[in-house]
């Protein structure tokens, strides 16, 4: 890419915003989504602050050189520097009328927080003065002054507060001097209080990094752009993009922009607002603002704001001007907006807009919403429903009754929808030790910043002192489907001792809570959940016209079934599990993991006897013994899924997962079976295998003991014939799939023991159960053969799991030792088990496809690993041309949406 | 195929050979190998009896539609009848003056006692008469009957000796009648006893087939065919296809021939002759033959035969004839022949010609001289020597003092070449159980049939008590390269007790005997086995010109090395390995597993501290002492090579591989670490994988830990630099090669590590040393991915051990449960892990190879896996335009003899 820029004749690497216009909305690839929007707006005439964008391709040369430039760039800068001194009547570095900058980054998609920012560059001893004559408030400029050199003193020249736990050096000066001064707000201290700050924040900088902070104002901001951009890479950004699949090629850009002040007293303020509620998704205006305050005190959470609604009040004509904007934002960029706004002095400026995060019930509703109102159309309105927010509905609230008898501490504000109990963490290390050892938490923080993230990712709720519902803690709460509860002021934390106090109540770290992020109620103690609103109507417990949330749903899901091409089947072994498949929309079993069926009460006893058996005759002995049972799940599962086609797999696992692994379960079984202890032991061992995942498992058992593949076989038929000839006759359909097959060879001597079977059965009964055979896809051998195997089989079912597993070379249960470090080093793109690896697993399907097709043209298609439930496995599925997808039950509404966008993606 | 002749307008089925003859030497497909060569005998005008070969296509649809047969096979077997009928002068079936046949397989390629034989057919209750009548002979005429109807009963209608033990109903009849008789000699039996004895075999039949034994002798004929197209998929005929990789498809032809008798008393004979000695290859007419004998009885070792040249006493006119024929058919089939003849009453006919088997130095002995005689071109010549039969001019002898000291106890004929010492075993079953065990075995029998072949493959030599050099045993044991000494007639076997006894000497089951295998020694005891001749002057301790051997050896490796265009390498990881691999012929190493290298004595200490290090400074610690050691291993690896190309696999197997399994070295590692033994368990736990194939290994432990990779590297170029420095310079051509690599990420991080190390160690010395950085293809995804993984990789080496393992889903250490049963099922075409699975992994391989020579046309391919060793998988490397293959030392020259066949047979 560098080379490919130097060999463009004229490069643009500089695109200016404000009163001329460079960019547009378009140009997010190059200007991000910031830097692309803030032209948008200044285009359309909203009043944007003017400054000027550095692309994303100036990213990709940084990284790709070395952190140099490409040539022209400071040309360039310069002259959209000079752009902006024109527009704003002032001067870069003007000792009497300064320019001040704000330096921020700004990739294709938005990362918030995940990167660093620079405000009030171009402030040094001089301008400083020309700040404060200028405003008439010097104690205003020294302010500005000493949190610029901060934020520098942090961000680009990387003074940090060291590991051992000591405080931030810079806060250290501030608690340091306003003791000494004996204050205890900051906003007390004095003009000349700020000028001592100031010189002591510069001996900080200058005993951590050997180094002045830099007079130079256009040193500060080639400083601010290259921390900028190296931030790109900092760890909570890969992890962010890890999570998002974002592409480390795509780079950010850096937006360099007139400094407006919220911060200039009480006729200035400051905030951020939602054209719709981002919680509920309702169609009103929401957000908060804070009066004398700059942009990043609203986020940060350090004051809690008041509503946007006050602002009515305190200043009615910006607050009409912002209503006005709110309703041109929506009809111009048709979607939900999150924008960012600057009072100063009384003149309103815009600093950003973008499309708003929101809840998954946020997302159903805007969307339903919009496109009844026409601002969408059905396909965007189905496109902007991120496939997992469908899950939010139907996520856990808590039980009611459990919920009365609770005990309430205190509640905060409602940032994330759903209930959530867990032990009480106060940092992401604890998380994860509590993680580790299976444990649910909830995180407890004074308010959260980026480094929480990882410990956000695995609390099943966040709670928060301090911070609105823009803040960090609930912004990504709400992206990661998380319940969270914040701004919950009266909640008081130590982090030193590991207690919480709230509502007179005392909590140590590990013991119970209970948060309603729909609500923001808090509770001391663990509730017990219960099914949402959705569930309710769907397991009839509710009528659907009580519903509110249903009828989104509804909606949605018939949106969705009106444009799939692939069926959504399920992976269910039980009657229950497949009812509540049908209920989610299932059509169908595209995995019955029949050796789930034989952990069942006493079968366990008989399989281990068959397993343990002596020579043939003994097994089949076994064997005949837990027919009935097969037969009756059959039966059962059969009747559940009323006519519609179930898929069995024939048995999978290594024998030795049957057995007994402690020694006491051992002399128990070795009674029971009237052997001895010895013999058991000796028979596990013999079972024993290195690498089972490889071992004799799949149809490797068929094979080698046909007997297990007869007694399954006829017990799906017999199951078939007893429920056709049965009072309330169903149809059965069954799709009975050899697993592990590598070799025809292998599918076509089981499939001869299945049609012989079949056959015997039918003919006996004298009826006729129109049933196909067919094969999962799990090992290379079997996708590299298709075109062989196609003969034989009637339909492949694709296997991901165990494919992933051995065209990677990576068992999933041992990848734990190395996969944190693989995710940092950024080597998969994705976590293979999550994603479909589209380019090693994902060549391997279209390889099986095209072989199985070329032999067998009306071949059917399916695929039944975890992936089945991923939606953009589901993208990938559709645009392999499969017939279906199966997942688990809860992940079919998913599947259901999912395939729909697939498709419209694709036209 | 069955559709397709049934499409074919005008079959052909059936080919006459005699008079008048259909087929030739060149339809081997079709007529099966001894058919076509019947035929090509009959037009050459050599004495053919007549008869007509049924196609190999008739098996193919006999198959097809469950034992029918084609359409007009009847109606053209009818006519060839009467064509023999007329040649002959005779009536198939005419009680005055009958016509017999015998019926034989002959399939493609010789699998010789594979497969079933009737002779004798045609004869019934009255043409017995006839034939006593016109041989004046009517006990040989009702010799000649009971013979029939006992082998008809056995192959035709099944009547066997029962598992129990008892032994062979017919074989009991006859005893019987001989006590009766009171004679020991069923050559004793009279004409009438021989009459009671058709009496009593055809009762037997009734009684355990509850079906008569047939009349009609067309009747006789179908049931005759029928059962040898049976045979072609007998539990023999599968195994000995699996072992010679022949596939199922190919069928048997069926020959049917006019009878010739042997046994017409002492003007009559019957024998077996090689047109060159196959155990030595030396040009001397070589063979045996009885006189009044059946052909059987020569191959089947019951009657000791006498040597050939007897016979010029015996029968001179014969002899003259045989002799000359002996060099017609080496001037007509240019290569050594394997001849069947018999003499009815003075008159010679050919019952059989064939390429002859041979032993490894047979072959190559006749190759050479073939060539040298202008009897075959180079290129025939390097083809016709199986490339595994370079082994057996390495083959290990007897230690020469270690012999002289043991006691010999007897001889016999020196059948199969090469020392070999075992336990007794007398038993196919006992020699499996002692295999499992590891030990090694003599097979030790009266005479072997092919019931024996799976004893014979897992024990180092065979000893039989009775059969000539063209038995059974010989001629397998020529075949599968093991020692075999026959016709031992001193040796005695008790199978009851379980003795044997010779010379005196009695030994049980189990303890130790030798045999000589070139010589015909027996030796008491186990012996010392030393370097062959071949083998002793490539170590320089004989000289070149005092071998004869080392003479055909250095000619066919000469021959080889004009022709191959693929390089040889060697996995080596010592210098002594190196060095025997030059000797041997090898170009270079293609793999170096530096891991062996921490095995050696202290070292494993050391690299245990690395492992159970607590943190990274500890790691670093161990591995800095582990450097000098590394470095002195490359030091001398390096000089052992002297310039060849080295390729190094940085560290491979899981860690714990390297940590003690027992409990008394768990506490001794933890005394001398310093550490509780609590904590080494605890560690050991944390490193225990479920699946260690697919776990935490390969490139992913230097992804893991980037120290070990950056010491490895570090002592790779010390060690270069400091031979480079040093008195004697040797050049050093390192390949560095990172394994287990699935994603272009993986080898990007350590090829970055590597060129760091590199260059820092380099510049220090300031001296250049060119080296290429690799990897393995080892997981199917790197193959998939491979034009990816080329952008950093020099080059390519196949790791087809773990590749087969992940293609198929199959791990190499837990086949063994359900082996067995795949191979009787002939679901594998053969062991995937001997020779590579073209459809399977070769396709991966393939498409590997476009990929990364998409990306780099320079790349580097070669193979490192078991499969470089054998021929047939380096034939495919051939095809695929691999540059190297490495295989370990001793394989060198079959691989060197491989890749030029594989270049003469792609020509």
């Amino acid at each position: 890419m560098a080379g490919e820029i130097n060999n463009r004749k004229k490069a643009k690497f500089v695109y200016a915003f404000g009163a001329c216009t460079d960019g547009d909305a378009s140009m997010r690839e190059i200007l991000g989504g910031k830097g692309a929007n803030l032209a948008e707006m200044a285009l359309i005439g909203l009043p944007v602050p003017p400054g000027f964008t550095l692309s994303t391709e100036v990213c990709g040369y940084f990284y790709a050189n070395s952190g140099n430039y490409p040539r022209g760039l400071e040309v360039a800068v310069s002259k959209a520097i000079s752009e902006v001194e024109k527009q704003q009547n002032k001067g870069f570095g003007d000792p009497v009328n300064p320019l001040l900058f704000s330096v921020r980054s700004g990739a294709r998609e938005s990362m918030p927080g995940m990167m660093d920012t620079i405000l009030n560059l171009g402030l040094n001893d001089s301008t400083v003065q020309g700040l404060a004559e200028r405003t008439q408030d010097a104690r205003f400029a020294w302010d500005c002054y000493r949190r610029f050199i901060q934020m520098y003193g942090e961000v680009v020249m990387g003074v940090h507060s060291r590991d051992d736990g000591e405080p931030d050096p810079f806060q250290q000066q501030l608690a340091g001097l306003m003791s000494e001064q004996k204050i205890d707000k900051d906003d007390q201290l004095s003009h000349s209080d700020l000028q001592e700050l100031v010189r002591r924040y510069k001996r900080v900088i200058k005993q951590r990094c050997k180094k002045t902070f830099p007079q130079d104002v256009h040193e500060q901001l080639w400083g601010a752009i290259a921390a900028v951009l190296n931030s790109w890479k900092n760890e909570r950004a890969i992890l962010y993009r890890q999570r998002y699949g974002i592409p480390v090629e795509w780079g950010t850009a850096v937006n360099v922009q007139a400094m407006v002040f919220g911060n200039l007293g009480q006729t200035s303020g400051t905030g951020v607002a939602f054209t719709r509620d981002p919680a509920t998704g309702e169609k009103t205006f929401y957000g908060e603002y804070l009066l004398n305050a700059q942009g990043e005190d609203v986020v940060a959470g350090i004051r809690t704001p008041k509503a946007i609604s006050l602002l009515a009040e305190e200043m009615p004509r910006s607050f009409a001007e912002l209503k006005k904007i709110r309703s041109r934002l929506e009809r111009h960029f048709r979607d939900m907006q999150d924008f960012e706004f600057t009072i100063e002095d009384g003149r309103l400026y815009m600093l950003q807009t973008r499309n708003g995060k929101r809840t998954g019930l946020a997302a159903v509703r805007i969307a339903v919403e919009m496109n009844r109102e026409r601002l969408m159309d059905r396909k965007t309105a189905l496109l902007k429903i991120p496939a997992e927010s469908i899950d939010s509905l139907l996520v856990p609230v808590f039980d009611k009754k459990a919920q009365q008898d609770a005990h309430r501490i205190g509640h905060g504000l409602a940032a994330g929808p759903g209930a959530a109990s867990g032990r009480i963490v106060f940092s992401a290390f604890e998380a994860e030790r509590e993680a580790r050892l299976g444990n649910k938490v909830i995180l407890v923080r004074e308010e959260t910043s980026p480094d929480d993230l990882r410990g956000m990712l695995l609390a099943q709720g966040i709670l928060t002192a301090r911070g609105g519902v823009s803040s960090h803690a609930a912004l990504v709460a709400r992206q990661l489907g998380k319940v969270c509860v914040c701004g919950a002021s009266e909640l008081a934390i130590d982090y030193v001792a590991r207690v919480l106090t709230i509502g007179g109540v005392m909590l140590k770290e590990g013991e119970y809570l209970s948060i309603d992020g729909s609500t923001g109620e808090i509770y001391a103690g663990m509730i017990e959940t219960a099914d949402s609103e959705v569930q309710r109507v769907l397991k009839g417990r509710l009528a659907p016209e009580k519903s509110a949330t249903f009828g989104l749903y509804q909606t949605v899901m018939d949106m969705a079934d009106k444009v799939r091409r692939m069926k959504v089947r399920t992976n269910a072994d039980t009657p229950g599990m497949a009812k509540t498949a049908i209920a989610f929309g299932a059509e169908g079993i595209g995995l019955c993991r029949t050796e789930h069926m034989f952990f069942d009460g006493n079968r366990i006893d008989l399989m281990r006897q068959m397993i343990l058996a002596a020579d043939v005759e003994e097994r089949r002995a076994a064997l005949k013994k837990l027919l009935p049972f097969q037969r009756r799940d059959f039966q059962g599962l059969f009747r559940a899924m009323e006519g519609r086609p179930v898929t069995i797999r024939l048995l999978d696992p290594p024998l030795h997962e049957f057995l007994p692994h402690d020694d006491a379960r051992r002399a128990e079984l070795a009674q029971s079976l009237n052997v001895s202890t010895e013999y058991i032991i000796e028979r596990i061992k013999a079972l024993h295998e290195e690498n089972p995942m490889l071992g004799c498992r799949g149809c490797r058992l068929g094979i080698l003991h046909p007997e297990i593949t007869e007694m399954q076989v006829r017990a799906i038929f017999e199951a078939a014939v007893a429920l056709q000839k049965s009072k309330r006759p169903v149809i059965v359909k069954p799709e009975i799939m050899v697993p592990l097959v590598g070799f025809d060879a292998e599918l076509r001597d089981q499939v001869a023991i299945v049609r012989a079977v079949a056959d015997e059965v039918l003919t006996k009964a004298g009826i006729e159960v129109p049933y196909q055979v067919g094969t999962m896809i799990e090992v290379p051998r079997a996708a590299i053969t298709a075109d062989e195997i196609a003969e034989t089989a009637e339909f492949f079912s694709f296997g991901t799991n165990d494919l992933t597993q051995t065209t990677l070379g990576l068992s999933r249960d041992d990848m734990g030792s190395f996969f944190d470090v693989y995710r940092d080093k950024e080597i998969y793109g994705h976590n293979p088990f999550a994603s479909i690896d589209e380019a090693g697993v994902g060549r391997l399907m279209r390889t099986a496809i095209r072989g199985g097709r070329d032999k067998r043209s009306n071949l059917k298609l399916g695929i039944c690993g975890e992936h089945a439930g991923d939606a953009s496995s589901i993208a990938f599925c559709e645009e392999l041309g499969l017939d279906y997808v199966s997942c688990s039950p809860p992940r079919v509404p998913v599947a259901r949406l999912a395939a729909a966008q697939a498709v419209l993606r694709g036209n």
